[in-house]
């Protein structure tokens, strides 16, 4: 029989009080590795009760002390390092590599929330007005919820766990029900920390446990990552209960390739931006943009590129793509390739037959490449999250850039240029969160506010750097007068 | 006939498209001062389009010209400090000293303003990786709304709009239509500024305009200062519409005075927390916690402080406490008295029959002082917003601060002490976004963050300081390779 | 009889006590315009006295009240725009625009200062340790010193005093007894601000002023613009004393031109970064560098447009070129042009012997370019302060980095490309303060902090930006316990 | 035969090129521990150069992996952290309590720089004028030198290297010949963490080393903390070769106990402030000022209180107080006891013939006590750096901060009280560096600055915290244009 996971409730592993049960598959090899709760409300209940009660003394346990927590925390993730790794993979079904890569990213992160006694600072005026001194104390809140998207299991919890507590903040996760595994692995990590009981608490569960969360009177905020349809919802319904939201959604990104482009340098960048973690990411590029007379020639290179890329089984080493992280998604994407098809596109290189020796049951989808495809399309619209590019052939740098910004979405878009100007140009006007120049995945390093535009990002304040600092503490104002 | 306000879009004077006017009224003297038209859906599209037009070029004008309009603006506003001031208490029926407080204050938030170009940064590290820069861009974001309430005419809108358009944003207003004579006045001084056309927009009206700025699509976050009910659909309904959003709600303020508190420089101090603009402010006093045996001397100063306040029309010089702004919210301050005495508080001092001679039809209501209050009573905790003075007795600190925490608002809070130590306790534990320290009245200044908690306050970035740019501007990060 | 100039101490115009006089020369006509006296150590004494005594209120005056004076400031700055520009070209000899803008300028730093009650803030963390809170107080310390050079008898001060005064400090500013008369003027409009006596002093003044300015021991900074020499004295004399300091000194500017450059904005740019101001300021080109096969082009292009540029006296409106400011600098540049000959230069265009009609006793220069200068030559290598260009041929990018690293100085360096990474590597690599991209006069906006490297700039914290608010104030820790 | 250290030059353990060797002496024993070699110029000049190599390289290391190698560091602390608090306990003298508390606070300094990333950005403004972009880069110098005193071996080259080479900087650290070991014990620890060679590097030495360091064109700037005296001479003679300093002198701290103070908290604060290390620490009690009628119970008190210290070897666990660090130390200490006695103020304990049984020949000195101390005697003004408490009688609070604010130093006071007001002002207006209220050694935690008044602190920016990170990094300004 297989395991069937458990919640951390303040310090203690419980069940939840469900009978219903999500099974965790491997997407490389349909293997049944957990059982993960869909926990109610009560159970989200006692989650948020332990944190809040833990709250009142861990806001009090001076900052230093609680980051030198993480920095224990950190050492166990060093140790863990090649394990925590290998259930990315088992469950999330990306490539060894890719995996490590994500766990060093969310080590990062962990690292970055070791700056909150520098970053949580209160100001101060003296003399306001005469005799009168002013101070913004910069304070934790209370309790925070943490709801995670499928795709990067650890890194995204990562992205809000460690500076939430940091600031003195206590936290409830509820990792998604697809990949459930590493949060429950790294949350026994936290035991071996012995942080003070109910300042981090694990509840596993889908939606039931999400709106549990949002309609908790003490929960104090709500971060969010995963699609933008969800995250609306999810926007929405948290402010109706008056808590702080930050939502980071879905993606439609776009790498405009100028003429003067390097390709040497480009193409394996491009390569890596449409089809690492099998396009999975919010950071993925979704559509090319030859741009004028490159056309040609970097649709060939892309084509050679993409075909030989080898995909296969996370665990191979040997692996540069890994697999779908579930069969629905699969139908998703093929039904996406269907689509393109129907609607006039050219498929270049069809990824939908690809079978992995020995894994033949696994989820995988090869690369593949859209020729001919316009902006009007679905191909050019929606988020496909799959290891399928779109090529455009655009004009101009000016037609690019309104191409890009036609779109309802705004996470990430990239240039590929020599020119100064261009980049400039670029990254003033294209509206995007994140922008890469000769860059293809444009991720914020820890210290960067990480979010997007359109519908891409809910809220004001974005995940990592100064603003989540910002996110997890209030300003309290306080006027003096001593006479 | 009287005046019919007319709304200012793209620089020019134009009519709402309506037949609907509100009436406004000098609430001291029942005088018509003009007519408010409730525009209607479609001007607030025309506003909100020229601002998304004027949005363009005023985005890529520098912030050193961005903020020179202002720093005009401010000399306009000295040069007419008395009219603006005689509009407030026209339109408000404060006094004329609190009027120009209110507009005083109100300038220091236009030259908070002046700032900008030092705190509208992005922020840069070289080498994130290998030759990789990284740069988070601080950007503006195109339109946004602001919806001013009643009390603060001028105060109001002057957090919000000029760091808005400071930071690049172009921005529609909506003054309350009960008070909106001096934001007209206020937006014929932009005419002279010589403001680029559409920067900033003055629409009147209420519901209906109010929904359409929630609904345009371009308009990126709305500022909302009221009460919480409005406030709480205002938080909610912006977010369905996927926009950001800062509220500011009601208060309910405790004031705590120890037994060592020196009643001299306290008492005057409380008066002016409870009785300025007659209780109409978020950040009065409505309930005193006498704490241990101050309870009897205190009462007893209080008492005769307040007798003495001399209420009368707010241009009269003598006056010491003015009108309450409409007929509508006399008789809701009535009501909760009359609650009082009913759920069995001791009506020490009846402010209900107030006749000022010469101005028999103005809405006065003297100082009113409740004794015996329990925390239960409808007086300690719903808003009162009027002179009413609720005296709760508790034996000690502890019970202060268990007291104030229980509210559902808090917005600000008061200690009168001469110790330390219950100073600094106060404001580690009170839940309130502004607390006092032998201050009756705790108001942020302009470089300060203005917010509350609980149901005082929605969202997490407050109006003020560099909060307010914050809210007015986006991060996008830039990633650079260059090869 | 020609005016003798006076000090403003402590609200009033005094005499100095010396019967040393400079007279001040209008350098376009030899016209004597005023006599600047040589102040002695009892004037100084006197000045840092009334300095000293006036800090002790004005340091309790509220920093809001503090920069409200700096708008009233700015106000009349903008009345007297015209004057004080025509007066900077009096005793300056630029050119009226030129003047002009240099009094915008310094209008601005003068604007820069009115962020002041934002940036001078101290920060504090609750609960270093349990129930201890840690509070850094920013503060200012006293009386501040400020030297100022001949060339922007306007601008510099402005630098400094603003923010200065902004902090809570007092300050005494000795001009250049080479241009005394513009702060003169200014300090008069000091007194229709109503500046409270003693908070701003005027002493003019030489060496031994600055001196006695340098050893008192009320005097707790010093900022000083001139040349590196005197820099260098007045670091070690100001430390020895035990003051903080920070010293702008010489630089020797270059401007590299590779092959790729758009010549038809380059070449105006250049123009003005070496003959705007006759090349008397720190950050004008002095060498340009042509990289690679540009070389011959860019010389004859540059050869045209210096010799289109029209010298005359700065009042004339049709002048793109000013005087000289002194005789004596006038010799010091001649003798720079023969020394360059005298080591293998070739003197492509000679401006020495240019005469302006009408004003044929005026410190006049004509654009002077050398060619085949090498990096050895003393033209390479020393500060000229005047309109000679000297062109260097060198083969590569590598090569133009490597030269202009290998100067004494480090004040400015600029480049003019269209490729990115060509700008990347010159803003990383090359060791200079200041860096233009396709700007050939990099000068740092107010709000950004100004200085230069190796003997550029003496000290660490900046003119300028937040660094003047750090230089202009001191953080004071309080560990606070309350028991 | 002892010991004789090497020099950690480029990664490797090498002789110093000198026959002149000091005896590293435990003061509790007389032990010779090692000899310290008095290093040359040459041996200088090769660690700089070694340095300046090293730069090149580890300046391009990302932020990241910087700080990354200083977590490694940590952790290798934390294991060895019994090892280092015994070699400070037998080179300081001080107890083992106070070794671990220094390594503990020395690791915190360790612990600060992980925010370097966060802390070491650049900033940037958009279209400072149309289409111009304007950026600080915030970059590293190049070579720094840290010159550390003999009190707080492990602790103070803990304040700046760490930050110096987060940042991106090489150093060079010289310990006092006196102490020598710790250090040279840590920098085995950096071989463990295999940092690149170069990038820290020991020289061991006197004044020698110390004018080498001064002198060499490579190093950027220089930190330095001991006394005034030294301390001035560096200050000056840094300048003198353009380097850019922060120097932290000596000190003289008074203690305010108001008579409203809580003697059962102030008086083991008070002991721990003046005797803990021996008194030999720049954040010691000197004096106490007894206000108004606390003066005889206080008297009364302290007497007891230091008469209860056990005085003793610092590796015997039951010791309270431990050895003075040298012989010369010693008979210093001793000779400011006689002449206190010689002017007039009365021994009331007397430390000076105390002998530790077992340790004869140590150098210890047990607390001593004077009373009627004036504010013109020696005792009053000049440092002790030793266990001697002087009792001044002041009447008011008036007079108490004018007693402190007449000294010549002003590294820290504290007050002892309940009122908030009296702890207001005296933050206020007393100057000194750092301020206890109800704390007796004022410690600024590792991300606040740490500097102090007068005599006790020359430069601007602090040790420690965000002025740490600005003293190890430069802005350069870029102004951008692409057209």
């Amino acid at each position: 029989m297989t395991t069937q996971l458990r919640n951390l409730i303040n310090g203690e592993w419980v069940e939840a009080t469900t009978e219903k049960f999500t099974p965790v598959i491997n997407p490389g090899t349909q293997e049944v590795l957990a059982e993960c709760p869909d926990s109610t409300p009560d159970d989200v209940k006692r989650a948020v009760n332990a944190a809040s009660t833990a709250y009142v003394e861990w806001r009090q346990t001076p900052v230093l002390s609680r980051t030198r927590y993480l920095m224990t925390f950190k050492n166990l993730l060093e140790e863990h390092f090649e394990k925590i790794s290998k259930l990315v993979v088992k469950e999330a079904g990306k490539t060894i590599d890719e995996a490590r890569g994500e766990v060093r990213r969310g080590i990062e992160s962990v690292e970055f929330a070791f700056s909150v006694p520098s970053l949580m600072t209160g100001f101060k005026v003296e003399d306001i007005s005469s005799g009168i001194d002013e101070t913004a104390e910069c304070q934790p809140l209370g309790v925070f919820a943490m709801l995670a998207p499928f795709n990067f299991p650890f890194l995204v919890p990562m992205w809000f766990l460690p500076v939430a507590i940091a600031c003195g903040n206590t936290m409830v996760v509820k990792p998604s029900p697809t990949t459930p595994l590493t949060m429950d692995y790294v949350f026994k990590l936290w035991e071996e920390v012995e942080l003070p009981e109910g300042v981090v608490n694990l509840v596993h569960g889908g939606v039931d446990a999400a709106n549990a969360l949002m309609e908790h009177p003490d929960v104090k905020g709500v971060s969010f990552v995963g699609s933008s349809t969800v995250g609306k919802i999810i926007y929405e319904k948290s402010t109706k209960h008056g808590k702080r939201v930050q939502i980071q959604g879905g993606a439609k990104n776009y790498l405009a390739v100028m003429s003067d482009a390097n390709l040497a340098t480009a193409v394996p960048n491009i390569m890596g931006s449409f089809y690492g973690c099998a396009g999975q990411r919010c950071l993925a590029g979704s559509v090319v943009l030859a741009v004028g007379d490159i056309y040609e020639s970097l649709k060939k290179e892309l084509l050679t590129a993409a075909r030989k890329l080898k995909v296969g089984y996370g665990l191979d080493d040997a692996s540069q793509m890994g697999a779908i992280a579930t069969q629905k998604s699969k139908e998703r994407i093929l039904g996406m390739i269907k689509k393109g098809i129907d609607e006039g596109a050219e498929l270049l290189l069809d990824g939908r037959n690809l079978v992995v020796d020995g894994y033949e049951t696994g989820n995988f989808i090869g690369p593949s490449i859209f020729d001919k495809v316009t902006p009007d399309m679905t191909l050019a619209q929606e988020e496909i999250f799959g290891p399928v590019m779109s090529i455009i052939h655009v004009p101009d740098f000016e037609t690019a850039v309104t191409t890009i910004n036609a779109s309802n979405y705004g996470n990430a878009a990239s240039i590929f240029t020599q020119k100064g100007g261009y980049a400039r140009e670029f990254k003033y006007r294209v509206n995007a969160g994140n922008i890469g120049v000769n860059v293809g995945v444009a991720a914020a390093t820890a210290s960067f506010p990480f979010g997007g535009k359109n519908d891409s990002f809910f809220g004001d304040l974005h995940g990592q750097g100064p603003d989540s600092v910002r996110f997890y503490t209030d300003y309290k104002v306080v006027i003096e007068r001593w006479v």
